[in-house]
């Protein structure tokens, strides 16, 4: 997958780093749904989109990518797909390291896969980038900064708006807006009077984004392992050392270069930050009388009424619900760490479309039944036949599709009831909007028809 | 249904009001659930009960009643059986008009249904009261006052704690402790100037007690409407006037007498009351931290967390979220009278069980989807055998039970799938805890397959 080549300037590869866990906002994220996915932007259709959605919207239109690829986890694979589908290429990583691996594994698929020149630049950013539009100006500018052998790596640097504890600092040797300047010394968050110092002296927060010839990483990267296809790497990866990039790599590399960028730039890890960035200050179905200073996002069907508070953060989701004082909702994941027991996602979003857990029971004499509510997209395959340990019962609630059970085809269409025991197996197609209630009984939670 | 008579003092009948929509403890309470149904008040067996179920308790545990009639419109009667069950008989008016009719059709069911005698006091109290066991016992004395022919009608009268505006006010006579008097005159709701110096003047709050012997109640209907049998009084229920008892009965009676009690006897009408009686500040999964005079009820499987509220109430049901300041949840009406639309129930209590709609969709082809969860008492019945008007897809997901379908019996469990045609009748019996979730396809809301 490449984007249209005509726009570029300099062959950008762009590699998306998508990660987190995600209990600092739940419950919108949870363990497949991180930050970075969940709805909550103004998009400009007049609906809503999330971060990662945002992110390769900006990165299309600026133009300078010449494709974009997404290294992620296996978790949440299915969630990227849904989201911005066909437009970029996703891998996910034979397990969770850290970045360094995960970027060498980005590196390796574009050598080997997209069979992309040494000298193409490489620009590594996290996805969930909160940025104007004209920070791609500067995205793509790093690429000419990478071309014209300044440094090995280059990095994006922001002029600090306050000595936050929270970022890593960059010193550079001279800070001239829009020029690139070779590196003093890293500074990983400092305290506050340290960061107060480090800005007057001149230095930039780190934005997290790593910019290299593929050629270079693909050197550094053959003094760990040596593999000849990207699934020979793939099998190696776990030889890999658990570090991040700015350890393993960054810190050692004498030859690094930044590059400032003015504007705005900003971190939404927490409710209090995302708050800020709702436009309107309910989403959903929300009836918000006599209150100020709150923001509620209600995912569910049923009503959320709000009468009478102030300087608030609600949010409630399939997964639950949370009421939190603004200041204090930073401290929510120590919270959710507190609900312990098994906190299995009710919502998650697959490739095919969104699954929502409607009814999960464990009786006393061990059964467990879960009821689903499973919505393909128009035209979506669920994964290859699989074979389920437990009996499923399909009511087929809407649409039409193709239900292939034993390798028989079996057309299917609302009103449809079908009984799949444990041990046969199926997969689903959906021609028309497929819309089903799924029973499993004798479940575990683990377990999944799609 | 009668109460073991050994205990009785003076064969009082019972009969309890109950009426209500209930907004003000939205969504707790709903078009089916009035708060004396939500279970919020700890229970001597360490579980939660209902104002309507503690009040039973209350009465049977006193020994002061023959039998406890429960008169109340239809939608609240499945309920009813569901929470007190055989404990009560329970009647539904064939309308819902206002307290004197409600009060007359109880009576006639004591005569004409129950063979009471006419000097058989019967005592008419609201379901919702909310008090210590001690004013049972007065409750208990006045069948003696009504028994000495002291006055035709017998009500209980508080002593005031404030100069409340929302209470109705007694003058009796003379207003010495555990002794009736004769009323002088009444006053339904003063401004606060005049409740003060009515309350100098010793003036009682009308707790909604009435006392009186059958055959007076008889004789004062039999000048509205005449009736042979119960059922020709339930034909003739529509003649009687729509109007409260106090003003239709009581302020014409010159032969009126107060009974005073000095003790607990709250109203429990707000959110605000309400949580004031909630002997721990959550119920249900609550994680609630760092806050101060705040109370959470979670009646949904998810969590619900809280983190640094003040003097919030915030309650969740399958109804909705309410979040709200507790001095301004006295409002709440007004809001959800806001919300408008199909405020249909989504959680209900039914003779057999409950009922929860898991999932509903209305699709742009006018076609709808229902889902929802039942679940079945151990041994219990569903109404008799009904036709519908949309295909169900009956997936019985726990214990087992008997079907009958077009007049034939089919032995169900766990695991079957049944599919019933619009069109078809049927009815279900668990034999063992049943559980069900029901697909209704082409269904509204206001279908019910149960």
């Amino acid at each position: 997958m490449s984007i249209t080549p005509a726009q570029v300037m300099c062959k950008i590869r762009v590699v998306l780093l998508s990660g987190g866990s995600g209990s600092r906002l739940w419950p919108l994220s949870n363990s497949t749904r991180s930050k970075q996915f969940i709805k909550f932007l103004k998009s400009p259709n007049g609906g809503l989109e999330s971060m990662c959605q945002r992110v390769v919207r900006q990165l299309i239109a600026s133009g300078i990518a010449f494709d974009i690829t997404i290294v992620t986890g296996k978790s949440q694979v299915e969630t990227i797909l849904n989201q911005v589908g066909p437009q970029v290429d996703v891998i996910a990583e034979p397990e969770r390291r850290d970045t360094f691996p995960a970027i060498a594994f980005a590196v390796s698929y574009l050598a080997l896969k997209k069979k992309c020149d040494k000298d193409d630049v490489v620009v590594v950013m996290p996805i969930d980038s909160f940025v104007e539009d004209d920070y791609f100006k500067t995205i793509g500018k790093i690429g000419d900064v990478v071309v014209s052998n300044i440094a090995n790596i280059v990095l994006i640097g922001i002029y600090p708006e306050s000595p936050s504890k929270k970022f890593g600092y960059i010193l550079p040797e001279k800070g001239l807006y829009g020029q690139p300047s070779r590196i003093l010394s890293f500074k990983e968050k400092p305290d506050k009077e340290e960061a107060q110092r480090l800005i007057e002296n001149g230095a930039l927060w780190n934005a997290g984004v790593f910019a290299f010839k593929a050629g270079y990483m693909l050197k550094i990267l053959s003094r760990y392992i040596s593999f000849d296809s990207f699934s020979d790497m793939g099998n190696k990866y776990s030889m890999l050392p658990k570090k991040s990039f700015d350890f393993e790599i960054l810190e050692k590399e004498s030859s690094v270069a930044v590059l400032p960028f003015k504007g705005k730039w900003k971190d939404i890890g927490t409710w209090n930050s995302l708050s800020e960035e709702i436009e309107n200050s309910t989403i959903g179905n929300v009836l918000l009388a006599d209150s100020t200073d709150t923001s509620v996002v209600n995912e569910l069907d049923i009503p959320l009424v709000c009468v009478g508070a102030k300087n608030l953060i609600i949010a409630a989701s399939f997964d639950g619900i949370f009421v939190g004082d603004k200041e204090k909702s930073v401290f929510l994941k120590d919270y959710i760490g507190r609900l312990g027991g098994d906190l299995r996602p009710m919502y998650e979003e697959r490739r095919f479309g969104e699954c929502r857990v409607l009814s999960y029971c464990k009786y006393e004499d061990g059964s467990e039944e879960v009821t689903r509510f499973v919505r393909f997209n128009n035209d979506a395959f669920s994964s290859r036949q699989r074979r389920l340990c437990c009996d499923v019962i399909l009511t087929f609630v809407h649409g039409e599709g193709v239900l292939t059970l034993n390798d028989k085809a079996i057309n299917v269409k609302k009103g449809d009831v079908v009984k799949i025991n444990a041990g046969e197996k199926y997969a689903l197609k959906s021609t028309r909007s497929l819309q089903i209630v799924e029973v499993q009984i004798g479940a575990k939670l683990t377990d999944d028809a799609f």
